[in-house]
C-alpha cells in the first residue's frame, strides 16, 4: 500500500529510522508513513522503551498497522556499544509491551538478515548523500556503524538524533536524557563522528505535548490510526500524569520525525557535544554554546560540531503532528 | 577606620569573606568595606585566581588599603580536600600577583594563627546564626569545616557561593566554572551539608559587568579606591578582551557581595545542587530544578536543597557596585 499522499519521487527524503517502540515511536513512525515528504526505507530496532528483539516486534507490527510490508526492519544490537546486557528499560512509561499494554498482533514478516549497522551501512552506500537516520533511541546501532565503516560518515547525509537535555535538567534523573544515558559512549561517538547531526533534545520536546482533549480528537477523527494510538496513548498518559502532574503526553519521537519533515520549525545553534560517560552525571550531554576562547585546551576542542535544536514552533509542531495522524492534508 | 558608612551594629550583617584575590575579589572586598549593611570580621584565603600564601598577603595587603587593620584574615589550605597540590591557577586572568601585576606593597600584618577552617568553626561557635559567609573561591575550607566540626552546619547563619554554572556553560571549559572547577569534591560537600546556602552561578554574574567606561568613572571619582583598582583592573580588562572579545570585565565577586548586601536584587529557584567530580566534566554543576517525580532513585534525592539564583536585576547590582566604589551613598 502506498503512502497516503504522493509527492514526486526524487523531491522525498529517503529516511531510516532507528526506533525501540515505544508509544511515541509508534505515533512517529506512523507520522512518517502520513508524510508525503518522507520515503521510509528501513527501520532499525534499538532498545530502550523495550528489549530489541521487542522492539523488532512491534516495528514489524506497526509496519502491519500501516500497511507496509514493503519496509525492511533490520534488527540492532541487544546490548550498549560497550556490551552492557542490562540496560535501563522504560516499561514504566511504554508498558511491557512498550504500546501501553495493548497486546500487539503478531507481525506478518521477520525481520531481515542483516544486522542494523549493516542495513544502515549498505544503505548509506548505496545512496551516498541521500540517507537521512532519524534516531529514536539510544545510538549503539549509529555508533556501531560509524566503528565498523571508516566511510559511513562520509556516506550518511544526515542523522537526526532525538537526545540530550541542553541546558535543562534530564528525564532519566537531574543529568541525564534517557536515550544518552541508554548507551552514553555510542552517544558521544557519534555526536563528535562529523557526520552532518541535527540533535533535538528535551529542551525542545518538553515545549511540544497532545493534551487528553487533543488525543481524544485524534481518535474521533477520520486518521487510519486514531483509535489504535488512543488505545496506546493511554498508559503513557498515566506515566505523565503520575510522574509530572500533567494531563498531556510529550511529544519527544513525533517531534524530532517533524524535524526531518520540515526543519524550519526548529532554530539551530552549531557547536561540540560531548557526553560525560562515569560518575552522578553519567550520560549527561554538554553542549559547548560559547565563542570564548579557553585559556587551555578543553575535551570540547578540535572536535566536529553538530546543530542543536534551540527553539521550536511549538504550537506548529503540534498542529502538523495532529493534522497528519487525523488525516488532514498538510497545508 | 571605621567604614566610610555608620548604621546601627545591631542591624549590621557579620560576613567572613572566603577569598583569593583576585581582581574581582579586591573589589569586592573593598565593595564589602562600603556598605554600612556589612560588618566584615574576618577574611579567610584560599586558592584559585593565586596560591593561598600569595592570598593571604593580598588579603592583608587589601585590609591595608581600606584602613582596615582590625579585621583578621586567617589563611586556608594550600591544596584541594582530597590533598591535591596542583591546583589551577587564573594567573592569566589575575596576572602573577594576583592584582593585575600592580606589585601590592607588602602588607603590615601577618595573618592570625589559626587556619582558615579553624576561624570559620570558632567564629560560628561563638555567634551561632549570626554569621554570613561569603565564598568567593574554591570551598576548600568551607568544606573542611564542615568535616571537622559536626555543629558548623547548625552555627553557620548562611554560605553566600559564588560558584557553579546553572544551565549555562563552564568559564574553565564548556561544563565547569572555575570556583568548582578548583575543588569539585570540596563543593560537592558544601552544596549538600545542610546549611542555608545561596548560589550565585556565571548564569547570574555573566549579566553584571563594568564596561571600560564605567571603570574610567570609577577612577575619576570621589570613591577612595577608584585609582586602586582602575590600575589592577586593566590585566583583567585585557584578559576579557582577548578571551571575550568584549571591552568590559565581569563583576563575579562584587555581584555575589551585593547578594549579601540586598538580596532582593535577584530571583532565586530551591533544590539540590550535586557536582560531577570526574571525566570531562568535572567540576560541572548540575541543579534538579524539575518537580518530576524520578522512577528510580537518584544521586539529587533526599539531600538537602539550596537557594540558587536565577535572576538578577544587572542595572541595579552595577549601579549598587559602582555608586559604592565612586564613594556615593547608597540611595
Amino acid at each position: 500500500m502506498p503512502p497516503a499522499f504522493t509527492v514526486m519521487g526524487a523531491s522525498k527524503k529517503k529516511i531510516i529510522i532507528d526506533t525501540d517502540p515505544g508509544i511515541d515511536d509508534a505515533m512517529a513512525i506512523l507520522l512518517a508513513f502520513e508524510s508525503p515528504e518522507l520515503e521510509v526505507i528501513g527501520l532499525t530496532t534499538t532498545y530502550g522503551n523495550v528489549r530489541t528483539q521487542m522492539a523488532t516486534y512491534n516495528a514489524l507490527h506497526l509496519c502491519d498497522v500501516g500497511g507496509r510490508d514493503d519496509i525492511p526492519v533490520a534488527q540492532g544490537l541487544e546490548t550498549s556499544l560497550r556490551g552492557e546486557v542490562k540496560n535501563r528499560i522504560a516499561d514504566f512509561v511504554h508498558g511491557n509491551d512498550g504500546l501501553g499494554n495493548t497486546n500487539p498482533a503478531p507481525p506478518k514478516r521477520s525481520a531481515i538478515a542483516q544486522s542494523a549497522p549493516e542495513f544502515l551501512i549498505q544503505k548509506c552506500k548505496e545512496l551516498p548523500g541521500e540517507i537521512t537516520i532519524v534516531a529514536l533511541g539510544p545510538l549503539t546501532n549509529i555508533a556501531k556503524a560509524v566503528e565498523d565503516d571508516p566511510t559511513f560518515v562520509k556516506n550518511v547525509g544526515q542523522i537526526i538524533i532525538l537526545g540530550g537535555a541542553f541546558m535543562v535538567n534530564g528525564n532519566v534523573n537531574p543529568a541525564a536524557e534517557a536515550n544518552v544515558f541508554g548507551d552514553p559512549e555510542a552517544a558521544d561517538i557519534v555526536f563528535t563522528c562529523g557526520a552532518d547531526i541535527v540533535v533535538i533534545g528535551i529542551n525542545i520536546t518538553h515545549q511540544v505535548y497532545f493534551t487528553d482533549k487533543e488525543m481524544e480528537e485524534v481518535r474521533d477523527s477520520k486518521g487510519k490510526y486514531g483509535g489504535y494510538l488512543y488505545k496506546a496513548s493511554k498508559f503513557y498518559f498515566d506515566y505523565h500524569h503520575s510522574s509530572y502532574d500533567i494531563d498531556a503526553i510529550y511529544l519527544h519521537d513525533p517531534t524530532t520525525m517533524v524535524a526531518a519533515i520540515d526543519p524550519s520549525l526548529f532554530t539551530y545553534s552549531t557547536g561540540v557535544v560531548r557526553v560525560q560517560t562515569d560518575g552522578i552525571c553519567r550520560g549527561l550531554t554538554v553542549f559547548n554554546n560559547t565563542t570564548k576562547k579557553w585559556a587551555e585546551t578543553t575535551a570540547w576542542c578540535n572536535l566536529p560540531p553538530v546543530k542543536v535544536a534551540v527553539t521550536v514552533d511549538a504550537p506548529a509542531v503540534t498542529k502538523l503532528v495532529k493534522d497528519r495522524l487525523m488525516g488532514l492534508a498538510s497545508s
